[in-house]
């Protein structure tokens, strides 16, 4: 009863943590339950009964599958399935058609061909992928649509009414669905790419602040692994490419809000998104030097910090520059000058490294504070490609 | 008509290599259609019909949504779908009772309130993680359950024979699916975890062995970018995290099979391919001095040539034998020998940086040859700890 106790508690944590992380996610939980109850209204009002009768129940499936947490995701689906719906509806019903002019006996074999080819046609078709990023659940509804028409009207002679029932009842579930999830609090998923794009580009630009301080900082004192969870951020750029291409999928199905366009470039951003990755891979090498067991010593390490920390500072500045311009989507001219004056600090701290200031020191000892130069160089290459990007 | 013509023979050709990257694609739409057919024989024998009248159409449904690609994904459809309505099945009849007995005006504004606060609670619920990875259809489910046997408690007296006939055609719906899924050439994605995590290993292995060669050859000879493909094969690797997430989830779902037991440890999968996506980052950071403006001149270059090819020849071998180990499960001795060797190496190219091999070259230029030879030390200790979890 205790362990119980505790796990309750564990439970109601999480969902209290859950809430506060996205508060948009307890919205969305009542959005669905406010359009679950208005679909309902078709079984407790007669004269709405009366239209639909058990075809009612379609409604309902509809608004528990189609309504989704974005808008993008459920004008998808719910475009999808109705355009499935009418699409494989007609084509039911004339396979039925096809197959009673046949006869009575040859009828089911007939309709079992047709349902055999079509879902096996159908079904590969899934497996383009350009279909499947876009059109894998109309596809379903579509063999789904074509096996329930063809088949039921074996059983039932009233195949068009049952057609037009089904798909009216799949309109107004769809139509429910969407216009709560856009008149309530409506999320956007394109405007979570913009925010997730930008956030990325933020995480690295909070890396190279922490990383000039630290770096020439941690061998004198003893290690601690406790502050360090700030440059741990990044580490989540690395694996961001499925969730953008996903979200730019989604993005597409969405109309124009507020400054994205109906038609906005979301492939941009996936080409931004595949710039700021490149940049955390590098960044993912520079974090490596951190924890390394081949250390410069101190002392020539001193001879490049100056233009090192300038050049992870400025370069910090720049992106979370960039960022926030693009997060406004504004042109500011400041990123520009920090890039610029990264770019400088970056020719200084090549001729360094050319001025041989190592003086005769083990050849071991400094590749990991000349990688580390050499890394910044590269990252600032890759800041100006984003810029480029950024500003397309 | 020409572009048509044109626009035709493409599709015909990519449906062409689809089928041949992956005959099992071809196999699977085959038994999607099959399965379908056979379902639909509820409709043609009147015996089976009478059993189940309209209702057969939840078997139809439940076919076209359940029947996956893999045997995993089926059966945690299955499962889900089976258990879920079992659940909310119960519980909707529940709350018709209870509603019932509240008198014919009370009732729909009670059940309304059941479905309005069912439906939140269980659309929040979906948002953990935990539940979210292995029972988010099965929430779904539950939720389209709950609404139509409450909801439709009020038009229909007969909700226990609706509930039961619903239930029996879900459970008829979901063994063909996974009965087909499983006897005709199934396709576990376990199978293809383990080839997945592999064939990852193997491609970092084929990148190590045209890198010694590629590094000290191009410099001469003009670079031509048309052979290079073969170096661009672990790029994948570096984002598979999400795709292998998935796979490890569906995986859990399947039974025993071939070498795979029922508990597979697929949790160690997931370890494993994070060592090998660090691996991934660190080629990655080698891959970009292959393509670097600032090269080694050749001569100095020539020093480490030796060791340095041998450490990335060695450590090439030993992932590919850790890859074809691993994917025989077996334990061999020759993936330790060539870790053995290729630790040699490194030491051996350890000493020789020490030695100060430079000689009064521009330090500029040592750093790119430098970091590759660091770099490769580093893949070295990498391959260690894969080679440790691959023995685990």
């Amino acid at each position: 009863p205790k362990e119980f106790c505790a796990k309750v508690m564990g439970i109601a944590k999480m969902a209290k943590k859950l809430g506060q992380d996205d508060p948009r996610r307890i919205i969305h939980s009542l959005k669905v339950g406010l359009a679950l109850t208005l679909v309902s209204l078709f079984y407790y009002f007669k004269p709405l009964y009366d239209g639909f009768e058990d075809s009612a129940l379609w409604a309902v499936l509809t608004v528990v599958v189609v309504f989704e947490f974005s808008v993008g995701a459920t004008l998808g689906k719910g475009l999808n399935r109705m355009l499935a719906t009418f699409v494989a509806g007609a084509l039911g019903i004339g396979a039925h058609c096809l197959a009673t002019l046949s006869g009575r006996t040859a009828e089911p074999i007939l309709i079992a061909i047709f349902v055999f080819v079509i879902a096996a046609i159908v079904t590969f078709m899934r497996f383009f992928p350009r279909l499947k990023a876009r059109y894998d659940y109309g596809l379903l509804i579509f063999i789904l649509t074509f096996s329930l028409v063809s088949v039921s009207g074996y059983r039932d002679d009233q195949v068009l009414k049952m057609a037009h029932q089904r798909l009216s009842t799949i309109i107004v579930g769809s139509c429910i669905s969407v216009i709560v999830c856009i008149c309530i609090c409506p999320v956007w998923i394109g405007e979570d790419l913009h925010n997730f794009v930008a956030a990325n580009m933020e995480k690295l630009g909070n890396f190279l602040e922490a990383f000039g301080d630290e770096y020439f900082k941690v061998s004198e004192e003893p290690q601690s692994n406790v502050n360090k969870s700030f440059l741990q951020g990044y580490r989540s750029v690395l694996t961001s490419k499925s969730g953008e291409e996903t979200m730019a999928n989604l993005a597409r199905w969405e109309p124009g809000h507020g400054p994205f366009g109906f038609r906005h470039p979301w492939k941009m951003y996936l080409k931004l998104g595949n710039l700021t990755r490149e940049c955390a891979y590098k960044v993912e090498a520079l974090n490596s030097y951190l924890n390394s067991k081949i250390q410069t010593p101190a002392e020539i390490r001193g001879k490049i910090q100056g233009p090192c920390e300038k050049a992870s500072r400025e370069s910090s500045k720049a992106l979370k520059e960039l960022a926030s311009a693009f997060r406004k989507m504004v042109r500011t001219r400041s990123a520009i000058l920090h890039i610029a004056s990264s770019k400088t600090t970056a020719e200084e701290l090549k001729n360094l490294l050319k001025q041989s200031v190592w003086g005769e020191a083990d050849v071991l000892e400094i590749i990991p504070a000349a990688s580390v130069a050499s890394l910044l160089l590269e990252i600032i290459e890759c800041i100006e490609k984003i810029a480029e990007a950024v500003y397309e």
